[in-house]
């Protein structure tokens, strides 16, 4: 069944959230999808987007927006949603996902706003004047391991997955950034988990920042990331598109097009996060 | 004094909100920025950011999404505001806009999260990539009184703003869409009232929707807008740039970029709306 194989993979463990009353929702944070000591903020929008799944009348999020508070730790999270009355063919919510600190302090590490509808039942009408990204073959571009051969230490995150850089956008990784603001790639999972709607919450902040391709090093850390889910995604490896256009003030946009396996525009993305000059 | 002359436009008055608890603000939903029976997104967005600016420890959206669940009226609108723990330099929250209905019913319009912090903190660094539009001279431009001869009635919200459309992405107000899915547009207030970064809420989503330029008419409700302000604008007319390059399912992307009159990107969007087609 294709279900249980997917409900199999490590994403699908690590994204698990019970329920535990008409408004609340328990997780564990996986330490295994960590960058140096924080959650990742992807992650964490999937396993929030499963909570809303579970909280709201329709099951696949259509337009998310995250805003990131602290830094998540993993442990014991209490995901608290709030639905309002739900529409016909959509219905909306908001999360915050909250943990407790070492005083024993709740403190709030990001909210959500969601509107969730049926994938399923969209038309099939497709009228995307984007084009697809060519990147050279999977096999042919270099993965984590490769690019930062030598380099940093790999965060838990890049164990998880499987991302290929095209080759022209990974300078970042030895010192040499385009200055392009771009950062091209193949996602799949390590584990060979197929991609679904919750999966692109994820891709759509699984790979570095852009800003490394400016030159910027150091920690970026999200203020908002906004997804447009836009079609459920046929199975194979994503390829996934991130463009920064305007870094200033000590923030910077990001905005990203994942796409499937048969050229579809699954997911749109924009994120804004903040540059620390000199970190 | 610039601030209560900036305080004295329709914008102002038409926006403002009275705190009548602490986490309620009262409103009156004017019926002169209205679209067919319907206050506008944006409006509704900028009215909503003033209760939140009211609201939370730092005056100046930073990132804020709005997910849109019904159509608002005129009349009196009540903004339920539940803002997070401060942090040092931003502080986050929600806002939940409801009517009356004529059962009085409560009704949901709108949800809103929310990133505040000060504009006037950040750093002058600027390297964005992004080129202003060029755009013939504002005089040059047809507005919509222009653009629309013959055609359509004036919408109320056409009225309060002055809206000179780049004469090559117009055709749609003719019957005769570009298909690049694109609008350029000037934008100010027809009463003078310089832009600020409520300004700025509002005309993100001010301009017709670029599906027009795709040859889709009818109505083109909003599900979901996100706005960046990244500076605070300066005197003079804003460009606008809204662009889709996503059209699929029923739904449609728009991206934005708002610029001020010394060239400087003072605001991005992203917007998700459904398309019905045949209406």
């Amino acid at each position: 069944m294709p279900a249980s194989s997917r409900a199999s993979g490590e994403f699908d463990r690590a994204t698990s959230v019970r329920r535990d009353g008409p408004h609340t929702h328990r997780a564990t944070l996986s330490a295994d999808w960590t960058v140096g000591h924080a959650v990742n903020g992807g992650y964490l929008l999937a396993l929030t987007g499963r909570a809303l799944s579970d909280a709201l009348a329709h099951p696949d999020p259509l337009t998310v927006t995250a805003h990131y508070l602290t830094a998540s730790r993993p442990g014991p999270a209490v995901i608290h949603t709030d639905a309002a009355r739900p529409g016909r063919t959509v219905s909306s919510g908001h999360a915050r996902l909250v943990q407790t600190d070492g005083d024993g302090r709740e403190v709030e590490r990001l909210r959500v706003l969601a509107t969730h509808g049926d994938l399923d039942a969209l038309t099939d009408e497709v009228r995307t004047s984007a084009e697809p990204p060519t990147l050279p073959p999977f096999e042919k571009c270099p993965g984590y391991r490769d690019a930062l051969a030598g380099g940093m230490a790999l965060p838990e995150l890049v164990r998880r997955c499987d991302v290929r850089f095209d080759p022209s956008t990974v300078g970042w990784a030895v010192g040499k950034p385009s200055g392009r603001g771009e950062i091209r790639a193949w996602f799949t999972f390590a584990d060979g988990r197929e991609p679904d709607p919750h999966v692109l919450l994820l891709a759509a902040d699984a790979l570095p920042p852009t800003a490394f391709d400016l030159g910027i090093t150091g920690w970026v850390p999200t203020l908002s990331l906004t997804v447009h889910v836009r079609r459920r995604p046929a199975p194979g490896p994503l390829r996934i598109v991130l463009r920064t256009r305007n870094l200033a003030g000590g923030l910077v946009e990001e905005d990203g097009e994942l796409w499937d396996a048969t050229d579809r525009l699954v997911a749109q993305s924009l994120q804004l996060a903040r540059v620390r000059s000199g970190d």
